[in-house]
């Protein structure tokens, strides 16, 4: 059993890692971090973990987690990771980072849009952790950057049909929606229950920060720059991320000529599930589960293609992307720990 | 105290007319018809109703209907309407339908995206029941249609800016969302609860009936043949529409001035509420009210403008709307009876 | 128009009495108060208010809310109230308080179940707003405590059977449910939408702070010292409170017969709604309105009368039985205002 | 790999069956059976099972499923189930019926609340399927009666400390909450989203089907007959229930103590996990698991104990006792296949 630790234990995606950790059959959790819970045993925080995780929470510099765990999971606000993660790996563990800090290529991007950087020397070596497109370089990597949720929807969304220059990367608008549990577990007034029950609302129009993460993903696909219009939305709903993509088509191939080239590209793929022509994902049915489900649909009328993704935001959008990055990392078959049936209802 | 009555009013837009007219100061409903419930009170179907309709649910010819009331709503489902409202103005009523067998000038367009039409001499007579736009013509109109919920959602997000060409007709991508009530109350699985709750999906992506009712209004703001990209969703709440507008600019008007544009179209408007720049609608913030919110973003990265409308599907979406237009049709004060604050939380 | 202020206008009963006085008739909001939100537009923080009320949150004293208004609603938190409410009836205002300080008669049960009371000497002058049971009192006072939300849906279910002396007082037990509204809008983990949402728990079993507000009531209409169970749980939804009450059924009355007696002691009461023998109160059928909805069963093998009753927590547990009060008070019609027809769905 | 078939598998019932037996490392499921959806790939019915379970619903007889399987479950409605075991039984299937049909061994009073019975010389047979109180009967038994979901939440509750002595069996009240899933899959009015969400209320008050089966076990857990007040709740949640039982203590036995004699009772048992003091339930904690949350209190000012249980009503509740059921009469590990960390949030 190889020793890992989870270090931010107590937000939703810490949690979420402990409960696939917990099961997965060749880890075992040695550790587990918050400053806020300190002292308290992780499953009086989350009693739905109660006989499966008997840890309490510890504060612990690197150094101690380097005596703890080969691989260490951070779930950490960006801006704090950046600040741990340089001596995680000083101190000899692999790293999956969950924060955003590491997934941008370009500092200057990434001080555009977050803050300065404190270890950009790592921005080179960190590994994109999407294993669908990146599965050889993140076996090796030191340092994987787990890509953001709504990034993930969108960039398995697009990648087929945009690698094989079968839609315009100069028209593409992304209209995503997304549970709350993408907000995180910090108490602030907008995550209320009333504030967000019964309600549907676009935040961050026009300026949110998965913008350049998801411009990246894509240029690269596309082979040349990309800028998108990305609107995200909140659903009522706990776990989710659903993303409707539009883009003009290039060329004449019909809409099973483009089914055909989605299906190819991900035909081993053991995550990904195409839907049948007129069957569209919804949240509902990847609950609980690392799979991403994806529509397809051209409109004659208008030229343009539709697709349409569902993830759980927590778990392929977030722990169950890192437990399969970490499957890669260690060489073990890379379903471990993920043969999650989706809950439903 | 003029007298009305509602045809079809055991489904969600029925009940809600009687919830407004129960409480409107120049109106009184003296019948409401139901197929499934004849013989039942209204008020045991909808026990929220006690205390305020001590009706019961009837079946009624259209001429039984003209000797009770001077306005007929019909919330029928399309093609039951327009079976039924001829008899109607037979009959000496006037008429809001809430149904979409009026909406569609055309009637080869009608035929494609419905059924066959049984009463197409209607067409050209019934006013598209949109007070923002139209309210000059259903003062006096005989036959009202009133609009679609997704449709009234998307026109009045779009107007001022298509109608001043500040946004390119060709380059329309709309994105809705609509509470679960836009299904109606009839019993089918997909609509159960456990079906739609914690899930979110996109449906008759490409091909919804409401895109030829979307164009035509969108068409005649443009002053040329319009036409869209729509997806509809469904959102598990019970309420509320929010629709997500794409538009490429046209010209050079920055954020500040397209907002001035918006807000002068619409200053006199009782019902249009106008967010600060930054601030977005949300339909938890327009539940139960005839209010529309509309947000507005100008991308400055890509030259599009987004725009965002909440509105209560069943108030300014269906019965709201058509109290308006009964409204305007008897001379009333425009707002009579509409005076709702939303309900929030 | 007589000018009224509510102190602590920024959380859930704040924004609803808004919402409320906002249409009332007689009356006009003159200052809302918020520390946390001073100098911010109230229609900002609720943007449902956009276009009803254009106040900004101020802080304001005694004195200063004196020269402003004639009656002012105290919407703080308890123990904040009591050291506020004093200096506002020495500046000359009449008061509701919608805070737990004023509802308990006897300083040595507040100070058991809260802490040490500032201003006892207030205990015997503040009347209990409870108007279907003290409607006569309520009328003349200076300060009226409004009741607590459980404690309305309670002592209305059991007081007509109890003061008939038909229930048994020493076999009283209450199982409530609450929406999540009631738990107020202060940023806490346990009140984030993730935390309540599809859950259902417990809380505060057989400690609640209610308990002792409950038995005051239900004391007085027994005639005797009453101890209940009272467990309160926590629902997913924004509004509404159910209480399923049990007793031991004294005599042989039969289940028609209790019916009765309810129906007679409410037979004026114009929010009061008792359900037909076989239908249930359901919470969704109060929602926005000032009713209480009374269902009642016997189980003839066990002897026990069942009583259930639904409200609105926001509506005739706060801020509508509030504004009932200040009719009183204020010598309108009881329903100014309040003529609310429950939204549903 | 045992081979194993789910009749009804088209309900929430049996597409759970279906989720926990894809994993089961020692069962294979060979047919899935639905009149409705006859011909149809489960997966087409329910995508979330896309990749899990390739089978198309069959419409079988119990002589075929008896040439396919060595053990089946039905998830049939009662009265259906009934006329359908026997003959699972005669084709030498051993069989787990998730109905009510074999739950009560007094014929006289199935018929008084259900309807007369085909197949009365089984209710000998049949073994309840309760295995924390039953497991050696079920371990050889040919029919298992899995048992309904809020007698097994009941039940768990009470058992300790009614076989121990400690509460008063005549003084039983049980109040229980219930997710929408336990409606079932049908396409009823009231099981509407609409219906359903944001609302709250009781139902088959003082005369819901699972009094009879509660009684039963609580009779023989007790020594002697045994009446309840057992009123349901419906909550707008998919899964999920919570039963808050209240009884009067017998002697003097305080807090801790009680405690203890429960904490003895499910000492070994893999499934049952006890709150701390303080700490209760929350249907939340369980979702997706089998597990059985129990919290306990003492009011020492009315001598009652409050105990409150919580369970997914899908899986501990129906379908995940059904498996624990199978593994105990095939010899599987009782956990087999039921390691399932519940899904938070």
């Amino acid at each position: 059993m190889i020793q890992v630790a989870v270090v931010g234990a107590t937000g939703y995606t810490g949690v979420e890692l402990v409960r696939l950790l917990a099961r997965h059959p060749q880890v075992v959790v040695t550790a587990v971090t918050s400053r806020q819970y300190e002292g308290q045993r992780l499953d009086m925080v989350f009693p739905s973990l109660r006989g499966f995780c008997d840890l309490t929470c510890e504060e612990l510099t690197p150094e101690e987690l380097g005596q703890r765990a080969q691989l260490v999971f951070t779930a950490l606000p960006h801006k704090t990771a950046m600040n741990f993660v340089p001596g995680l790996l000083r101190a000899g563990c692999r790293v999956v980072d969950l924060s955003a800090d590491y997934r941008l290529r370009d500092q200057a991007v990434y001080e555009a849009w977050y803050q300065s950087h404190s270890s950009p020397q790592l921005l080179d070596e960190a590994v994109y952790g999407l294993p669908e497109l990146y599965r050889e370089q993140i076996r090796p990597a030191r340092l994987v950057a787990n890509p953001g949720c709504y990034p993930t929807s969108v960039a398995l969304a697009l990648a087929p049909l945009l690698r094989a220059g079968l839609i315009d990367p100069a028209s593409l608008i992304i209209d995503s929606k997304s549970g709350a549990s993408g907000a995180g577990r910090s108490a602030k007034t907008a995550s209320l229950f009333c504030e967000v029950n019964e309600g549907f609302k676009a935040y961050a129009v026009a300026n949110h920060r998965h913008t350049p993460e998801i411009e990246q993903t894509l240029s690269q696909l596309a082979g040349c720059a990309v800028l998108v219009n990305f609107t995200p939305h909140l659903l009522p709903v706990n776990r989710g991320i659903l993303s409707t993509c539009y883009a003009q088509r290039c060329g004449t191939v019909d809409e099973a000529g483009l089914r055909r080239v989605v299906a190819d590209f991900y035909q081993d793929e053991p995550f990904i599930r195409l839907c049948p022509a007129g069957d569209w994902p919804n949240t509902a049915y990847v609950q609980g589960s690392n799979h991403v489900d994806i529509g397809l649909a051209l409109d004659p009328r208008t030229g343009r293609v539709i697709l349409v993704s569902a993830i759980d935001n927590l778990v392929k959008g977030a722990a169950g992307q890192a437990v399969q990055n970490m499957n890669l990392m260690l060489g073990f078959e890379e379903t471990a720990g993920l043969d999650l049936v989706p809950l439903f209802p």
